[in-house]
């Protein structure tokens, strides 16, 4: 296949992960995170986010959305979201099958949600016919590819804990916006006022792992038998670990999404000078480029490249980069597309 | 740590086996399971068990487990189980979570139902008061590392025939069955009127991955939505199925298990021998010994070595084998168990 | 408390539904619906809907409406509902609990949906990511107190079954939408294509009772047992049967129905003449009026007079009449209107 | 229909509880429990167990065991209780499809629970990969109409205090167990050390309703939008409330309860001197009798009266009293029995 714009999952391991997994293979460990290479991730996460923290290891990302969420509600909750999010869309319903929360969802112009936004859907708290708003939750990358400020983050969390409710971030895409921000992870999660993150790791390069976070020990009270009962919890935990261990050591994290990153910024660079027709539509803070094209070249250019069409109303597309993306393929992706 | 005696899964991944995911590690691949790793493990299964075969790779036992019970039933059908099953007792409920199925237990000597044990619980078919039988799970190797012959096996899938029921087959230990029984896979599955089965691979070398199984294609009707909505869907798939393909190629299945089954009668053989006092409790038909050893013992052993105790009133503890053990480490802890 | 305007529930036991409770208790009779009153009301129901039709009797409306979705769908599916469907906002999540389905909500003028709101929300069939539409839900009157036409109805169940979809009716206020529209039960409900129909009482005079009717037996398959499941079996069913009977006899169903509506088509009528500031924004087809009035007018004519604001940004009432509504009623509460 | 012996809910309503209805049957009242005759009967239930009881109506008695325990409950907890609980075998599964909780049943011989009995299933605190013990669940008077002294209740309270557990009655026949025990309810109940209990109205001669009852506030926080969320909140609730209101005032439930007792030892004492070869199986505490009789009887009898069989291997029978058995009902029965 060639060079894959479809998703940043359509990459593989990134070679230092693949690395740590062979270097974890040595002898017996205790199963189900008994073992020291788990020990050595979770210390890893509160140096980063603070001694509170709680880290829990899960298969993917949905689970870590999932597992998130039913810690901070019950069945009579309502967890609100924007329309566009991962919890709403991509998730084939597992939020409403896992937790029973209704998702309440907002209309966005980018992914991105705001008081403003959100404050109408504030209502009904006390009354016993309606679902019960609990959670705000928040994609950071958003899945258009755009980010918050941590100052807006914080005003979100502000507005949540008002009314006695949480703060949640979708982090798949965690480590593209701290490199892109420039900022340590915790200035726009914990310090922000965040409860609880997913933090991603299979789209930055882990063979397979994500995070459920929380940011004070009550909320994760019993997460263990929450884990184990919504079958997550994985035997040999350390290989999962040693990856997460690797990914957040000597910066490799923010070498990997900072190189996905750029790569989007050069690819949108070139589309906007030399191939001036294609309308991008969102800010590329991360590492996706969304844009329209005509219906046809759509087609045309699927026969050669693997994306995805986000909007087919609209004939909007989404190009991903990867750790692995390089300038080659950006360019011969420019000419393909200017071919057209 | 010493080598272990606790689980297969303390075993970490068979050489042969990162060895494929190192290989699988090659440019891009769509996710999800359209990739081509995944296309041919799945040949690979229905080469084992017939054309009509349909498998989907899920992270873990638990999982298998429950997505086979949930593609069989509804919430108001009961499945009917030993007492001792690993969906009864070692998955926190998430089989009553997940297909919200009463599970039926039936006291068993050896981990093994019969016809004749589960007759019983055959009755208030078509009464709306009561939970409706519809699954009979067996576990093949069982908990207690007993074996069902295929006739056995047989005898339980035409009972459930009969009244409109399904036989699944917790197979988390299926290759250290067959290896045991020196038969195919299909003689006591597919072959002996199974319907579903859990195919184990984590504890026999893979670093993740099972399988579910289902031997009519309508079985599976659907499945899909299910394995995503019950978060078991993994993105980076060919991770997963590059594994099975290296598990179910070139007899490594049969080496893993085989040896495994050997070295735990080896074990079995050196107890008897040489330490008399200890009373070996069940059969040992594959890669376990469960024994009957004094309370202070346990202590002590468990210092050095890390073992379940499987019941605690009796002092019944188990101990397992693995690809890795070795007759060196068998005979250390024939050392250590004398010299108590 | 005054003449309440606040819902048709505030009404008690119509005098002939109480009559039939009375009646229906004389001697013992089997429990759980094996009862010849539930026969005879059941055989009421096949009379009205055609022989193919099944009916069984629930508590309440959510109940009705909750086990008609979950005798139509799997967890992975969706549900198509105008936004300000009763399944959507005032049944505290009891759909997402109980069915596990996603609601797809529609945003309408008037509470109806049309095959051209719903097309949008037709797509993903097919992707494993995405919940799967399987039903369209509509209600018949609206919760705005609009009726479909026969035809409306004709063209989503048309556009739902094109799709492999289902049509359902929250019929919590169905026989007023009989008596407006002049018309038979069926015309507009199996006659229009529906497949399954939540059929109400609670809010039409009886004491308690709803039913849930499926208009193909197939659809009704082991239904007895998700109805006891759902805690919804009544073990002294006759009572429930009883008023069911009695309401579907001698026209008693429309006489109460056709009152409530005349109360509220007099109701508008009388506010459009001496109340012209009050505007009244839903067409007054059932039994229902909703207006508009001054914030300060609100709280005002609620110490008197027991309403719910529909729209608290709008400061939208809805005023409801029921078969106790009485002219005098009417006359006094437009006397309090006018004083404001 | 003769008499039937078949389930004290064959039996209609008691007379001055259709009175009741039909008092409360006066203008209008605001639903879902705002109205004055919910607050007379709340303070009913407040007189009889103590302030700090909050008293919440449900329609049937599954609804008031679930919504009991999914009060007490997460979704990874365990429910302890009689393998012939009701919970266990009557309701088709709904407490494992509500709360998700696995029950773990214990043989008895009366249907009734020791601490010996329940202390071997009070194992595996904080581990993740076993469902967590959380109430001890009873039934006053148990499925075999037998009785628990006060101190049998306070003891088994205690052990499940002991284990941060708690002490669920099932009390669909409490009014008879306190006539029999000639006790006030809060002595086996509260005081006793109970935290929840359903509390049974169907049976004792209402028309319908059963009420969850918790001794503790903190044990109801959030309830209704739990019994919202499973369908259990009543629009028109004056009519349950009016029903409890009547039933526990004048000792009306004594004289229905102690009257249906009088009448199950009637007929006992009769058989014992009048058919000696009736083989009466359990202590005839409250209003039902056990019995085995010859296969071919059962069949024959069957023919004349309502009854079930309670074990079918052993040609157990049940015969159940109520408000409205009559002498002449027992002495008409005793004769058939004869005849036999």
């Amino acid at each position: 296949m060639k060079h894959s714009f479809g998703s940043d999952n359509h990459s593989g391991i990134h070679p230092v992960i693949l690395k740590a997994i062979e270097h974890a293979n040595t002898g017996h460990q205790v199963a189900y995170g008994d073992d020291e290479f788990t020990a050595k991730a979770q210390a890893k996460f509160k140096q980063l986010f603070g001694t509170d923290t709680e880290v829990f290891f899960v298969f993917n990302g949905t689970a870590a959305n999932v597992l998130c969420l039913k810690a901070l509600t019950e069945s009579y909750h309502a967890v609100i979201c924007a329309d566009t999010a991962h919890i709403n869309v991509d998730e084939c319903g597992a939020p409403e099958r896992m937790t029973a929360c209704k998702l309440l969802t907002v209309k966005t112009p980018d992914g991105k949600l705001t008081p403003a936004l959100v404050k109408p859907l504030l209502h009904n708290f006390g009354v016993q016919h309606q679902v019960q708003p609990k959670v705000i939750s928040i994609s950071q990358a958003t899945e258009y590819g755009t980010l918050y400020r941590p100052e807006e983050i914080k005003a979100l969390a502000d507005l949540a804990h008002a009314h006695q409710m949480y703060l949640h971030i979708d982090g798949a895409r965690l480590a593209n916006a701290a490199a892109a921000l420039n900022l340590p992870f915790r200035a726009f999660t914990v310090d922000a006022g965040a409860d609880a993150l997913s933090f991603g790791g299979t789209k930055n390069g882990l063979m397979i792992g994500e995070a459920a976070v929380f940011f004070r020990p009550e909320l994760a009270r019993d997460f263990l038998y929450k884990r184990k009962q919504f079958m997550q919890l994985y035997s040999k935990m350390r290989f999962v670990a040693a990856q997460f261990d690797a990914f957040l050591s000597n910066n490799l994290w923010h070498q990997i999404a900072s190189h996905a990153n750029t790569m989007a910024q050069l690819l949108a660079k070139r589309i906007r000078q030399e191939a001036p027709k294609v309308h991008i539509t969102q800010a590329v803070d991360v590492n996706a480029v969304f844009a329209l094209i005509p219906e046809a070249a759509i087609e045309q250019l699927q026969q050669k490249y693997c994306f995805y069409v986000w909007n087919e109303a609209l004939h909007e597309v989404r190009w991903m980069c990867s750790f692995n993306t390089t300038e080659a393929d950006i360019d011969e992706f420019i000419q393909a597309l200017k071919a057209l």
